[in-house]
C-alpha cells in the first residue's frame, strides 16, 4: 500500500490514505472542508465505553426518523459508513433469496460489483447512456432480478438522474416486488434541482454523514428500510460481524443532525464553484466531459486510462481514479472535493502531462 | 429488539444493549470495570477527521508490532473488533479458495457457525470433551478442511487449552497447510497459567481491544497475520466493506497500547475474585459446572436451558445466555464481567428461580 514502491496502479485501495509530499489528489471523495465544529463539542466530557445497541443509538435514529415522512426509529440501521450499510443489505438479500441476481447500472461506484459477488449474488449490468438511465434496456434486464442498486447522484458520473426516470423505477421494482437500494450519499450536493429520494415498501435508502458533514473518517453511515423482515436480517449480521458502530462517533453523528440547514447548504456554493474550476479548466485543455449535477466528481474521457493514471501519479504526482475500477475504460474519474489553490494547480500538471503527449487526449 | 413485549428469547441479539430496569445481566461479555482513563485524554484536542488508511493507523500498527516477535505493522488490520476481523478473515478464505470446510470446536462462540455459512464457507464440528479440544476427533475431522478456529480461552466454556494441544495442533496445521484463525480475545484474563499464543504462517491471530481494556463500544480490534496474500486479501475487502476503523477509536486504541502492563495485570485479581464468588455460589445452589481458568464466563448445566433463559429473564429480571446458542442444549452462559454486588443479587434470584422448579436444576 506504499507510494514509495513503483508498484502498479490496478486498485483505488492503492490511494487511500496516500498523502502529502506534494501529491494532488484528485482521488478519494472526501471533502477538504471541515466538519461543522459543534460534532467536536461533546469530546471534552464524554466518558462512555459499553456496547451500544447494534441497530444504533436511539437518540440517533430519533433524529434521522424525522428526516423521512413516516418514518421510525426501527426503520433504521447505523453502520460504519455507507460502506457498510450496502455491504449489510446484500448479504441479507443473499441470504434472504439464496443468491439471486442484483441489477446495476455502468459506470458504477467501484465497489458495487466486488460487494455484490463477495455476498454470493450475481451482478446484471445495464449500461447508461451519456450518465443516465436507458429505460429499455433496464426495462429487459430487470426481470428476474432480486434488487436494483441506483446512486443518484452518481458516483462517478456526477449525473442525476430525472425525477421521471425514479419514478417509473419505482413503479416497476414495487409492481415486481423488487428491492430497490438507493445510494443517496451525495443527496445533499446537487447543484441544479431539488432532489427526489425513493421511497416505498421495498426501499432501501443508504446514507452517510461523510460527505455532507465531511465526517469520512469517523465511519457514520445508516440504512433506511420500511421493510421489518429484512431490517432484521440486516441487524442480525450486523450484530456477529461488527456488532454496533463506534458510540462515540455516532454520538458526534447525533450532534451533526442538529446542525441548522443552512449551514450545510452554504456549502453547495463552494462546491458549485469548484466544480465550474475544474469544469471549464478540463474543457479548456480539450476533455470531453459530462457538466456534474451532483456530488463532486468529473469523469472525462482519456486515451488509455490506465496508463494516465500510472503516469499522472508517478510522474506528476497527481492522484486520479482509472475509468476501469468504474467499469468503462477510456475515462478517468477526478474528485473535486480539494481546494481551489489545489484544482489550479493540478490542472496544471494535467496540462503538462498532455503537452508530453502532444495534445492526444 | 424491546425487552418490554414478551418476545420468545431464541438469539443472542435480542439482549444487545437491554440494560436497566432492575435486570442484572450475567448476558453480554462485557467489562464494567472502566478503560484506563488515559484513552479519554485525546479527546479534548481531537481534530481529525478524514479517512484512514483501511489497513489501521500506522502509530497503531507500530506499537502492536512491538508485542509480537518478529511482526511488522504491514501484518495487522486494524478492524471493527474482533468480530469484524474475523468477519473478513472468513470471507477472504472463502473468496481465496471458493468455499470450503473450516473446523469449529463445540461449544463455539455463538457467531461462530453463522459467520462461516454467511461467507459461503461449510463447518465442520469437532466435540469438545469436558471443555477441551479432543485430538483424536480433531485430527480424523481436520482432513479435507480449508481453516481451523480456535478459541483458548475460551467463551463459553472459560477453559484453556493446554500448551501441548496447542503446539501439536499447530504441527499438524502447518503440516497441512491449514489456516489457523486464533481467536485470543481473552488472552490477557487467564487465571491459571501464561498463555501460549499460537503461531506460525498460516496463524491468523484475531484481537481486540474490547477485553483487556474495557473498550467494546469503540469497536477496535485487530488481526495479525504472517501472510501477506491474505492480508491484502483482507484490505482490499475491507475497503470495500467499511473502510478505515473510526479514526478515532484507533487513537484511543493506540493510547491504550501505552498502558503499563502492571496496570492491566492488577486487574486479574478483581476477576479472580468475581470467579471464585460465580464458581462457589453455583456450586453451592447444586450446578455442576466448570471452574474456568480464563474469560469471564460460566457454563453450568441446567435442564430445558432454553426455558430457564426465558423464565429467568421475564420472571427474575436475569440475563442469561442459551447453551443452545453456543451448539450445546441444557447449558447456560453466565458473563461475571458485573460487579459483586449484581453477582450476589444474580445468585439469589437463581436460587429462587431453582425454588420454584423444586431444586430440579
Amino acid at each position: 500500500m506504499s507510494s514509495n514502491k513503483k508498484e502498479f496502479i490496478n486498485s483505488p485501495t492503492f490511494f487511500v490514505g496516500v498523502r502529502g509530499n506534494g501529491i494532488i489528489s484528485f482521488g478519494s471523495g472526501q471533502p477538504d472542508l471541515p466538519p461543522p465544529p459543534q460534532i467536536y463539542k461533546i469530546l471534552p466530557e464524554y466518558h462512555s465505553f459499553k456496547y451500544g445497541l447494534t441497530q444504533g443509538q436511539i437518540n440517533l435514529r430519533k433524529a434521522l426518523a424525522k428526516q423521512y415522512s413516516g418514518a421510525r426509529p426501527e426503520n433504521f440501521v447505523i453502520t460504519n459508513g455507507a460502506s457498510e450499510a450496502l455491504d449489510l443489505t446484500i448479504r441479507a438479500l443473499s441470504q434472504k433469496f439464496g443468491g439471486g441476481k442484483l441489477l446495476l447500472f455502468r459506470p458504477y461506484y467501484y465497489s458495487y460489483p466486488f460487494l455484490v459477488k463477495l455476498a454470493g449474488m450475481e451482478p446484471v449490468i445495464s449500461d447508461l447512456k451519456e450518465g443516465k438511465i436507458d429505460l429499455d434496456d433496464f426495462k429487459k434486464k430487470v426481470k428476474g432480478c432480486k434488487a436494483i442498486l441506483i446512486n443518484s447522484p452518481s458516483n462517478p458520473t456526477g449525473k442525476i438522474e430525472s425525477i421521471e426516470t425514479l419514478k417509473e423505477i419505482e413503479k416497476i421494482a414495487q409492481k415486481l416486488g423488487i428491492y430497490i437500494l438507493s445510494d443517496e450519499v451525495y443527496k445533499d450536493l446537487i447543484y441544479e434541482r431539488e432532489n427526489y429520494l425513493l421511497h416505498g415498501p421495498y426501499v432501501v435508502t443508504i446514507n452517510s454523514f461523510s460527505k455532507t458533514y465531511a465526517m469520512c473518517g469517523f465511519r457514520v453511515g445508516y440504512l433506511y428500510a420500511r421493510d421489518k423482515d429484512l431490517v432484521n436480517r440486516i441487524v442480525e449480521i450486523k450484530a456477529r460481524t461488527s456488532m454496533n458502530t463506534s458510540i462515540l462517533s455516532q454520538e458526534m453523528a447525533y450532534e451533526a443532525t442538529k446542525v441548522p440547514r443552512n449551514q450545510v447548504e452554504s456549502q453547495i456554493k463552494i462546491w458549485r464553484q469548484r466544480r465550474d474550476m475544474i469544469y471549464n479548466g478540463l474543457k479548456d485543455l480539450g476533455f470531453d466531459l459530462w457538466k456534474p449535477e451532483g456530488a463532486f466528481y468529473v469523469f472525462p474521457k482519456i486515451k488509455n486510462s490506465t496508463q494516465a493514471v500510472n503516469d499522472l501519479f508517478y510522474k506528476y504526482k497527481v492522484i486520479v481514479y482509472d475509468g476501469v475500477w468504474f467499469g468503462v475504460p477510456g475515462r478517468i474519474r477526478l474528485s473535486y472535493a480539494i481546494d481551489t489553490e489545489d484544482i489550479k494547480e493540478g490542472l496544471k500538471r494535467i496540462k503538462s502531462y498532455i503537452g508530453s503527449k502532444k495534445g492526444k487526449i
